[in-house]
């Protein structure tokens, strides 16, 4: 039986890349973690600048045994945000209106919000605008989880691929777990970039941007082969691709979910294209970063008439 | 005060493309028409083969007083399948799987369901697959519903555009009031292509192929310029935009909603960029039609503390 | 032996559709067609406004024993300009500049230019603008060129498909030999949208727009399948492909080559890959309209040496 | 008055990312440069494996006094393979063909093929394939010419960005000069992946295949921006953007060449859009690395009636 291991890492030094470094500790598999993230602008939950842009990242942690072909498995405990400002912009991304309209996108500004725990709401503070009491549901999330890129590269926290990255899915929440392709030995994990809460698309180019409290547990799954991020919750399986455009992101989703089904559900092409033709979902995770990203979800309970047969 | 009438119209000629035709039936604002629709490939209730492919449609409905610049409204009364069997395909399309994996795309085959209206199901009764006792919830939707294009164009019932058309979105169902711009006079309604159910995309190219019964209501807002479908439900606010490639038709939704915003709530493009970048969720209604569609929506309970400011 | 009737036709109606209509004129096999056409706005050689924009076609011409399935050659012999005054406008489209480049799009402002048949040049003749005595040598093309489209439909002169249509390839000049796939009894032919000069991409949204005085031949391939417009000059073997993204359009025109190269040289996939991966040249017809048109091109000599083998 | 040295550097090692190495050789501005690159596969002149895939970069080299915001130039004297036999493969990329076409693409095998330097071709040797004697004009290029990326990356040369990279432009050859930002001290320029002749767009994921004797001098444009690589010869100035999806690379060549036009010769939107939107050309330089390339150009005979008015 597997004792798992409580690990405290208070991070001091930042990375603003995914991979290259050497590990700030070492974690076995199903060990907690218990650490920090600084916002995307470097600044800590006593509102200390303590890193520098973009996205500087906490980490990397290594697991122990990991090797590429492995599938990494990040268990998201807890992300909660451990100050109260937060900030965003005021501005859509031009690219992501009609070009004739774009014309019309104001200068860029910061806005500013704040968290309330007790109410778990996150609201507009900022005067400067006729919006009235805007309040939205606290649904934290982290904008950046990976692992060290494939072919020995180092990427910006600002991109995404294969290992994760800067994939601003708003679905990456507490209660869920992802599953990493390990590119590299001890998969080397780095997350940063917090929002209080954000929209499908990160639209703005930042959800309310904020530090955070993170617990995650790792694990492995040996000689596990994913090709793209996957994760899971009590009621999705998730599929994730990274890439511009948006639709070959769209396309390495819808692949990794036939592929998964293949996996672990024995389904041939055909099977699974009658399942998720008329049952999957789709969500717009960011249409804003270098690369864009897509997730293919299929609800489990799909699955129970099939498996039972 | 308005009375509104009611017409029921069976109908017996159908037709392959929106636009280029006189109406059968003439609607006044408030009324509500009974009719039916065959499935994508002109078979009707009693499974009898009375119109061609592809997307034979109901209509054209005009409605009194509609002119260029104006919005037609249809409310989605009701849509409910009028028979039990259905169809679809085993093959997700070829363009949306990675193209180094399309290779692996089966040839098509035609794939049997059945509708359980007492259970509200839908189930796999083709016996040619491993899928055990695959059951879905049934979910009817409209693939087609459109006006006379713009530009005095007859534009195919295969593809969609910002009158509409083939737009195969799953959230086109019962309670939904659709909003449509008319750019002819007398707007000339269209509907088809019915689905007992149906995944975001679209992606096999079918939905579970039906006939239905369905009942709408008509309406016009006078002088209300719509750029894009928009559409509304007791929940939600909906814009669609219709293009390829897929990123395109997500412009034109979320310009769309910008507008919706300015002319409804009167935000300017900042504060509809504050709200929309934290709030707003897509769907992928389809990426398997020549147009793709995007929906982008908002909740409406964001907007309550913004109007009571 | 084929006996070449010549008819000459002064056209009093223009269209703003491909699709529809009655032939104004029959043709045979063989044929030459002596005409004009008026620029996009619908001026004429007299500078009289006689027809509506956008992109008003002569036509369109009916070609005798024209069936769904033929090819219909259409071998351009003069496209010369009628008048000299011609016009553009001062500004990129915002859709081809990056989005935040998007804003320093002027408003749209016309802009003369003159037409110089003895030194056989193209110069500007508007003085506001910084730049100087710009003069450009004169290349007279044709942007609209297409029959009646496919599945009953009637698509507006601003766009392109299958059928050809509004093009705008600065290739579609005298000396070419277009290949139009047969949608319809007749064919239907009809074009316009004259352009003295134009670049790549037709990025400011014209060329120099002109009226022009056009002869062409017709001739038919009968049961010649062909995916989507061909052309063939002294040098080059053409296909075009219409679509956005213009991606799209690139895997269009590509897979015309290689079905071009099985038909009449009776290449496998590996061979055509083999010959093409080494020596084909793409180029960027337009990039602005609803459609974009890519060309794949092959050398003539390339195949030679295959030829002789 | 400058004294130009001349290095011959014979590498030993090569590098698989741009970034992150120190510099092999310093060359200061105007020196010459004599050096060798191996093939992708990390075959040299002598047909010794000598590295490893993909595409094995010689460098880099540093260039004195190169800070961020200059401009390194770098002037290709001679690009000329050093081998006779070099090699493809035959299938065209299965994305570059229509996706329900896509699986007639045959299982990759190599081609064999033969440099002769006399009679400037490059030839067939392959006999299982029925394509007679194909013989294509001897062409060089180098696929991969870039420095060192931005924000501490390191970039796989397989890809390309803002550094240039593996862009795969055949028109990367002898008599160019490159214009690339520089974004670290020294710039640190690789070069390698050299070809034989290759056809736009590289559709088939390589050109012929060889390594090569490279002969180059460097220079410095202190404090000039360059956004995205630029080069020049004695008839056209390029810009090259590298993105996907393939608009997206135009968008930026468009932009860099509008900015160049701004910095050079004083043009202003409106000016520049006049005279590209009549002018310019594209090149569609490479579809298959995971950043695609695109090159636009204008002919610089167009500004002379600009530049002298």
């Amino acid at each position: 039986m597997k004792s798992m291991a409580v690990h405290r890492f208070e991070p001091e030094r930042f990375h603003n890349v995914f991979g290259g470094h050497e590990a700030v500790l070492s974690l076995s598999p199903g060990d907690l973690l218990i650490t920090r993230t600084v916002d995307a602008h470097g600044v800590d939950s006593q509102m200390r600048q303590v890193a520098v842009r973009p996205n500087p990242l906490t980490g990397p942690f290594s697991v122990r045994g990991a090797e590429p072909g492995d599938t990494l498995v990040v268990q998201l405990e807890k992300i909660l945000p451990n100050r109260e400002p937060g900030w965003t912009t005021n501005a859509i991304d031009p690219a992501l209106v009609d070009p004739d309209f774009a014309r019309n996108v104001p200068e860029k500004q910061y806005v500013e919000w704040r968290v309330n725990k007790k109410s778990k709401s996150v609201f507009l503070t900022d005067a400067g605008w006729s919006l009235g009491r805007l309040e939205l549901p606290l649904d934290p999330m982290l904008g950046c989880v990976g692992v060290a890129p494939k072919d020995g590269q180092m990427l910006s926290s600002m991109t995404s691929a294969e290992h994760g990255g800067n994939m601003d899915w708003c679905g990456c929440r507490q209660g869920v777990s992802l599953y990493l392709p390990v590119f590299n030995s001890g998969a080397l994990l780095y997350i940063g970039d917090g929002h209080a809460v954000q929209s499908d698309g990160e639209i703005g180019g930042n959800g309310v941007e904020i530090s955070m409290d993170v617990e995650l547990s790792v694990d492995l799954i040996k000689g596990r082969e994913t090709g793209w991020p996957r994760a899971e919750d009590d009621r999705w399986l998730y599929t994730l691709g990274n890439a511009r455009p948006f639709f070959q992101a769209l396309q390495h989703a819808t692949t990794e979910m036939i592929r998964w089904l293949a996996q672990d559900y024995n389904l041939g092409f055909s099977e699974a294209s009658i399942l998720m033709s008329q049952s999957i979902r789709y969500e717009v995770a960011n249409i804003f970063d270098p690369a864009y990203t897509a997730v293919c979800k299929l609800e489990k309970a799909t699955l129970d008439g099939v498996l039972n047969s």
